[in-house]
C-alpha cells in the first residue's frame, strides 16, 4: 500500500465533505432547485474576491478565465502591457497576441517581483496602453507580485485596466479587488478553492464593463455581458456545472467557518515553515524576491535533478508535488502548501524530501528541516 | 418527503457508481497516474462516436464544443450553410456570425426534418459553401435529423465540411462518423453520456484538419491543434478535468457492458413507449417527422399551459422535465428518456403527466398511456 499525497500546485486536495456533496444526484441548472444554489455561489465569490463586482462563473479552466479577460475589453490592434516573469506571464502574452493586441512587455528575472515603478514609467511614457497585466502568484517561480502597489499606480490612469490572474493566488494571498482597484481578477476552482478543475471565476469592475462596450472582439463561449445578465437570475449562461457549483458551496462554507482573515493567515504560516524549513536544510528558495504563500520553489543543491526528486518523491514516497518548467526544469523542485493544507503537509512534505535528497546522495542530517518547521508550526 | 425524478434532456441523471468515482481524491493531471485514465477515455470515446479519428476533450460544456468547431476550420468572410430547425440551430447560426462567417440558413419549420435533397441544390448552386452546420437531434424540437442522408450528399463536395452537433443524440442514436463522412461531430457530458455538466467531446476528420491549417481565426482556449499534440501524450492543453473525466471512464463502461448496439436499441424501445403511450392519451407528438430517441416532445391539449405542467410536475410530483422553448413555450412539454433511463423512468415520467393533465382539467382517463407503454415495454 502506498497512501497518496497530493503537494502539487493544482490540482490540490479536495476535502471528504466537499467530494461528498458533488456525488449528490444531478440537480437542473434551470431548475428552481438550482437558483439558490447559484445566488449561494456568487455571494460566497464576492465575500472571497473582496469586492462588491460580480464574480461569473465559467465552465471552463483558469485559461478559459483568461481569455475571457483579453476578448471582452479590447479590440484588435490596441496596446496592452503584459507582466512577464514566468510561464504564466507568458501566457497572458500568447493570449494577448492571439487576439490581435500589440503587447508590450516588461520582462521580470525569472524568481524576481515587478517593480510598480517600472510600470508606472512605462504607463506615463505611454498613453496608449490599455492595460496591465499581471500574475498575483506566478506559479513556475512562486513569486507574488505586488498587487496592491500596482494598483495603486494604475487607479491613477482611467483608460488603463488593471487585470490580474489570481488562479494561484485566491485564497492564500489577501488580495483586496476593490480597495486596490483591479478592474478584472481571474480564479480557478482547482487551486486554493479546493475544487476539482473545472470552474474559472472572473470579477469585473465597472470601469471594466464600461470598456467592453467598445469591444468587438468575436466571442460566444467566454461572453461577460451575456454571463452578468444571466448571473443576475441566477444562473449562467450555458448549461452551468451544476456539480462544481455544488461543491464550490460547500468549500466556500468551509473557508467562511474558518474566517478569511484566518484562511491568510493559515497560509502565511505554513508558507514561512516551509521557507525556513528549507533554509535549514542548506537549500535555497527560488523566489528571490516576493514568495508566495502558495507554492515554494526550491532550488536543488549542485548535481540534484529537481525532476528526478520529483519522481522518486512520487514513486517511493506517494507524493505529488511539481518540478520546474521550461528554464527552472531540473533546477527546482515545487511544494504547495494550498487550500486544504495544514501542518503535517508541511511536515510530510519537508520529511519525504530530505529522504529523498539523502537517498540521491545529498547531505542531509535527517531531521533538521522538519525541526525547524515543528517548531515555527508550534507557535 | 418528496422523492426526485429528473427527466430533462440535459443534465440527465448520473449512476451512483459514476458519482461515486468523481468522489474518489484527486490526481494529478501531468502526472503518471493520469496518462492511463485519459488513455483509456480517449479510447472509450472513439467506440462511442464510431470513430478513428481524434475525440478531443475540451473542459467546458457542449457549446464550447460548437465555439471550437467553427473557430478552428474557417477564415472570417467565408460563407457556410446551417441548418436552423430549432434553438440549437439557432446557435450554430449565432457562433457563426459571431467569428465573422456568412451564413446561408435553410430554416426548417420547427418539429420538421430537413431534406438532404435541400442540402444537395444549395450546395450544386453555390460552390462557396465550405461547411454545413446542422443538429443530429434538435432538442428544442425533439427531431433527429438525418445524418445519413446528409453526410451522403456532403461527402461528394470535398471542399465542403459536415458538422454535427450532437451532444443531445450522442448514445441514444446510432450515429456513425466515420461511415458516414462526419467532419467534426461535438458531444457533451450531460446527456447520454450520464455524466455532470462541464466536458465537451469532438472528434475532427482528416478533411477537417487539412482544412483547419489555413485557418487564422484567434483562438487560443478552444485551439484544436494544440489539443490534439496533447491528446497524443495523453493530456490535455489545459488542465484537465480530472474528476470528470474519470466519471467518463465510469460511465463508458457502463455503456460498453451493455454493448453499443443494446444501448441505442434501449433508447429506441424506450422513445417508441413514450410517443405511443401519448398518442394512446390523444395527445400530439411535436416533432411531426422523425422523433428523437433522446426526448419526446408533447403537444399540449387545447388550454393547457405547457409551462404550467412542467410547473405542476415539479412541485407536486418532484419530476424536472422541460417546457419549451420561445416559439414553442407553452404549447409542449419535454420529456426525455435519455442516458441513464430504462422502463421505469417512461412509466414513471407518463403516469405522472396523466395525472397533472387530469388535475389541470384535461379529460384523461387515469392508467391509459401507462397502460400502452406497458404494453410496448413489456415485448
Amino acid at each position: 500500500m502506498l497512501k497518496r499525497y497530493l503537494l502539487a500546485p493544482g490540482p490540490t486536495p479536495v476535502p471528504p465533505e466537499v467530494l461528498l456533496s458533488m456525488a449528490m444526484p444531478i440537480i437542473h441548472h434551470r431548475s428552481p432547485d438550482f437558483l439558490p444554489v447559484l445566488d449561494s455561489a456568487k455571494k460566497g465569490l464576492q465575500w472571497l474576491f473582496q469586492t462588491k463586482n460580480d464574480v461569473l462563473i465559467l465552465a471552463s479552466t483558469g485559461t478559459g478565465g483568461m481569455v475571457g479577460a483579453v476578448n471582452n475589453f479590447f479590440n484588435p490592434g490596441e496596446k496592452v502591457l503584459v507582466i512577464n516573469g514566468g510561464k504564466f506571464g507568458e501566457r497572458w502574452t500568447k493570449i494577448c497576441q492571439a487576439y490581435g493586441l500589440r503587447v508590450e512587455e516588461i520582462v521580470v528575472e525569472w524568481g524576481y517581483s515587478i517593480k510598480p515603478a517600472l510600470v508606472e514609467s512605462a504607463l506615463k511614457k505611454d498613453s496608449e496602453i490599455k492595460a496591465v497585466f499581471v500574475q498575483a502568484t506566478e506559479t513556475s517561480t512562486g513569486v507574488y507580485h505586488d498587487i496592491k502597489g500596482l494598483g495603486s499606480v494604475i487607479k491613477n490612469y482611467p483608460d488603463t485596466l488593471f487585470i490580474v490572474d489570481a488562479i494561484s493566488a485566491l485564497v492564500a494571498e489577501d488580495i483586496r479587488t476593490d480597495e486596490w482597484g483591479i478592474d478584472v481578477m481571474v480564479g480557478g476552482s482547482q487551486k486554493g478553492l479546493m475544487l476539482p478543475p473545472g470552474l474559472a471565476f472572473v470579477s469585473v469592475s465597472d470601469k471594466a464593463w464600461k470598456k467592453s462596450e467598445a469591444s468587438k472582439m468575436p466571442r460566444f463561449y467566454f461572453n461577460f455581458k451575456k454571463e452578468r445578465e444571466n448571473l443576475a437570475k441566477n444562473q449562467t449562461n450555458f448549461t452551468s456545472a451544476v456539480t462544481l457549483i455544488i461543491g464550490l458551496n460547500e468549500a466556500i462554507k468551509i473557508l467562511q467557518k474558518e474566517g478569511l482573515e484566518n484562511v491568510f493567515k493559515r497560509h502565511a504560516r505554513l508558507a514561512n515553515a516551509t521557507r525556513e524549513a528549507v533554509k535549514a536544510l542548506g537549500l535555497g528558495i527560488y523566489s528571490k524576491e516576493s514568495p508566495s504563500n502558495s507554492v515554494t520553489a526550491i532550488e536543488m543543491p549542485e548535481g540534484i535533478d529537481g525532476q528526478l526528486v520529483y519522481k522518486t518523491l512520487r514513486e517511493k514516497y506517494g507524493i505529488t508535488g511539481a518540478g520546474g518548467q521550461d528554464k527552472a526544469k531540473g533546477k527546482i523542485y515545487r511544494m504547495a502548501h494550498l487550500g486544504y493544507a495544514d501542518t503535517f503537509d508541511v511536515i510530510t512534505g519537508i520529511a519525504a524530501l530530505e529522504m529523498v535528497l539523502k537517498q540521491l546522495g545529498h547531505p542531509i542530517r535527517l531531521g533538521t528541516g522538519v525541526a525547524r518547521a515543528q517548531e515555527l508550526l508550534m507557535e
